[in-house]
C-alpha cells in the first residue's frame, strides 16, 4: 500500500480507499501499526464531520433509527460514515440474540458508508481504532458520522467521548424503569429519543418522553455547575424510526444544538478536553502493555502471582512488591511513610 | 490502635473492633494502609466464611431481600455479615432515587453486621477495601459474607471476583426485557432469583423465572468449555422477599451448590484464580498510579497533553512518546519493527 497514493485517494472520496485504511488502522500487527501512523499523519486534519454518538440498548430499534436518519441526511445530499463499537461479553462475545439486523436500504446507497465494529475483544483497541476510522472519514469529507453502541459497560462513555453530540435512543417504558437508567449516561447524553412511538406504544412513548424530560430538568437544576449548553438541551423527544416520525425535528435539534455550541466555543473546548482524554487513555493502556512486552518483568509477575494463588500471600502485598522491582526510586519514595 | 489487641479482639467476633478494623482498611493514608497490611497478617486466613456475590439494578428489591435471607440464616445461628460495592455515577455519585432502604430489622440482629459501602470514587480502591473487609469478617468467623451490589458496570464483575457463589435478583418482566440482561452476567452468575412472586406480579414472576431457566439452558448448551458444576446449575428461581416465600428453597440450592464445588475442588480453585485476578488488578493500578506520584513525569505528561490538546500531535502518538521516556529500554524493542 503506497501511503500517498491511499491518501489522495481517500481524500478523493474512494469508498474502497477508506475501507481498506480502516482495515489497516483496525490491524494489530506492529508494521501495520506503523504504516496507519504514516497515513493518518499524511491525511491530517482539515475537515470537521458532525460526530454523532449513538446508544441504546438491543431491542430498542438503533438499526431502524440509523437506517431512518441515515436515508433522511443521505437524502438532502449529506455524505453520512456508520461506525460501530460493539463491546463483547467479558466471556463469549456478541449479544445473547446474535447477529443483528443491519442496514439494508442506507447500506447500499453511495452517499452512505457502514462499517461494523472490529472483532476485539478489549475496548482500548477497538476505542483507539474506532476514533482513527472518525478520522479517516473527516478526511474522506464526510458530513457526519454516527458512531453506534449498545448501551451497555464502558462503551457508553467510550462513545460519549469521541463524539461531538450523544443521543440516547429508549424504548418506551413503565415510569418505574425509569431509575434502571444510569444517571451517569443521562448527563452525558445531549438528546434523548424514545423510539416506537408508533401503533400501540404511541402514547406509552409520550408519557416516558414527559418521564424523560422531567428527569432530565431535576438533574439539570441540581447541577453544580452552571447549564453549559443552551437552556433547553438536554432534550427529550418522541421519534418513530420504523415510520420516519420525528426523525427530520431530531435533526433540526441536532443542527440547532451543534451551530450553538461552535459559535459559543464549546464544539472546540469539547474536542480539545476528548484529545486530553484519549492521550491519557493511551498512555495507560502503553503503561500496562509493558507488563506482557518484557520477559523479565512476565517471569516475576508470574513467579508472584504463583504465591498469590497458593494463598502465600495477599495479592495488594505481592503487587506492591512487583511495582517496587519496576520503580525501584519512587516505591523508596513510598516507604517514607509520615510517622 | 495496638495491632494484636485489636486482632484479638476481632477473632473473638467484637463487633465495634471489627467496625474500627473495616474503617481502617477503608482509609487512604499512608500510615493507615500500612497499619491494615499489619492487621491483616496479624489475623491469617484459618477460617473460610461462605462469600456470596449479589447483585441487582435498583428497585428490584435487593435491601428487603437482604434483610428476608439474613434474618433466616441468623434464625439458624448463623452469622451474617453484609457488605455494599456501590460503585458511584461517573460524575455526581449516588442513584437517581438519593438513598434507599435500609435493612432495618437485620441491622438489630447481633448475629448480623451490615457495613455501607466506602464513599470513594474509584471502583479499584473500593474493590480492595472490599476485599479486605470480607478478610476482616472471615477472621471473625462469620459463616455468610454477603456483598451487594448494583448491576450497572464493572462492580457487577468485581463483586463476583470476589465471591464463592454469585446471584442475580431481578424483577419479573415482559418477555421481551430478556435479552436487556447482559450475557455477560447471566454467564457469571450461579443461581438467578426473580424476586417479587408475590400478589399481582407472582404470574409474571413465574414466566420471567422459566425465560432466564430457558436462557441458562441455552447458553449452557451452546458454551465451549462442558460445564462445570453439577448439571442443573446455573439455575433459576422464584422469590418473594417481601412474604419471605422462596427463600429457605433459595439458602437450599446455594448450600448444595457450595458443598459441591467443596468436594469437587472447584471451591479452592475459584479462590486461587481470584488471588491471581486481583494480584493483577492491583499491579496495573500500581503502575497507573506512578504516574501521579513523580513530580517530572507529571510535568512530562502535562505538557505533552496540552500539545494533544491544541492539536499539533495525536493522542496516540503523544502517549508513545511517553511510554519511551518512562522506559528507555522497552520502547527501543518497539520500534525495532520487523521489515
Amino acid at each position: 500500500m503506497d501511503i500517498q497514493t491511499t491518501a489522495d485517494k481517500i481524500r478523493a472520496g474512494e469508498r474502497r480507499a477508506l475501507a481498506r485504511a480502516i482495515t489497516l488502522v483496525e490491524s494489530t500487527r506492529r508494521d501495520d501499526r506503523a504504516k496507519a501512523a504514516e497515513l493518518l499523519s499524511a491525511l491530517g486534519t482539515d475537515h470537521q464531520a458532525l460526530r454523532i454518538g449513538l446508544s441504546g440498548t438491543p431491542g430498542v430499534g438503533k438499526s431502524t433509527f440509523i437506517e431512518s436518519f441515515g436515508k433522511m441526511l443521505t437524502g438532502q445530499g449529506l455524505r453520512v460514515a456508520v461506525l460501530a463499537v460493539d463491546p463483547s461479553s467479558t466471556r463469549s462475545g456478541g449479544s445473547i440474540l446474535g447477529d443483528k439486523t443491519r442496514m439494508d436500504l442506507l447500506s447500499c446507497d453511495p452517499n452512505a458508508f457502514i462499517r461494523p465494529s472490529p472483532s476485539q475483544t478489549q475496548l482500548g483497541g477497538v476505542a483507539r481504532r474506532t476514533r482513527e476510522a472518525i478520522a479517516l472519514c473527516e478526511a474522506a469529507k464526510f458530513d457526519v458520522v454516527l458512531i453506534e453502541t449498545v448501551g451497555v459497560g464502558q462503551s457508553e462513555t467510550a462513545v460519549a467521548e469521541m463524539s461531538d453530540l450523544f443521543l440516547l435512543l429508549l424504548a418506551p417504558a413503565g415510569g418505574d424503569e425509569l431509575q434502571g437508567v444510569k444517571r451517569g449516561i443521562m448527563e452525558t447524553c445531549d438528546i434523548i429519543l424514545v423510539n416506537k412511538a408508533d401503533g400501540d406504544l404511541k402514547s406509552q412513548a409520550m408519557r416516558t418522553c414527559a418521564d424523560y424530560a422531567s428527569a432530565l430538568r431535576l438533574m439539570r437544576k441540581r447541577a453544580k455547575d452552571p447549564p453549559r449548553d443552551t437552556h433547553d438541551f438536554p432534550k427529550a423527544l418522541v421519534v418513530s424510526a420504523l415510520q420516519e416520525d420525528g426523525i427530520a425535528a431530531a435533526w433540526g435539534e441536532i443542527q440547532t444544538l451543534a451551530t450553538w455550541r461552535k459559535d459559543n466555543g464549546i464544539w472546540d473546548a469539547r474536542r480539545a478536553r476528548q484529545a486530553r482524554f484519549w492521550f491519557q487513555e493511551e498512555v495507560r493502556a502503553g503503561l500496562l502493555s509493558q507488563l506482557t512486552s518484557d520477559k523479565d518483568v512476565k517471569a516475576q509477575l508470574a513467579a508472584l502471582e504463583d504465591d498469590v494463588a497458593q494463598g502465600k500471600i495477599r495479592p495488594a502485598q505481592a503487587a506492591e512488591a512487583m511495582i517496587a522491582k519496576l520503580f525501584p526510586s519512587a516505591s523508596a519514595k513510598h516507604n517514607d511513610t509520615p510517622a
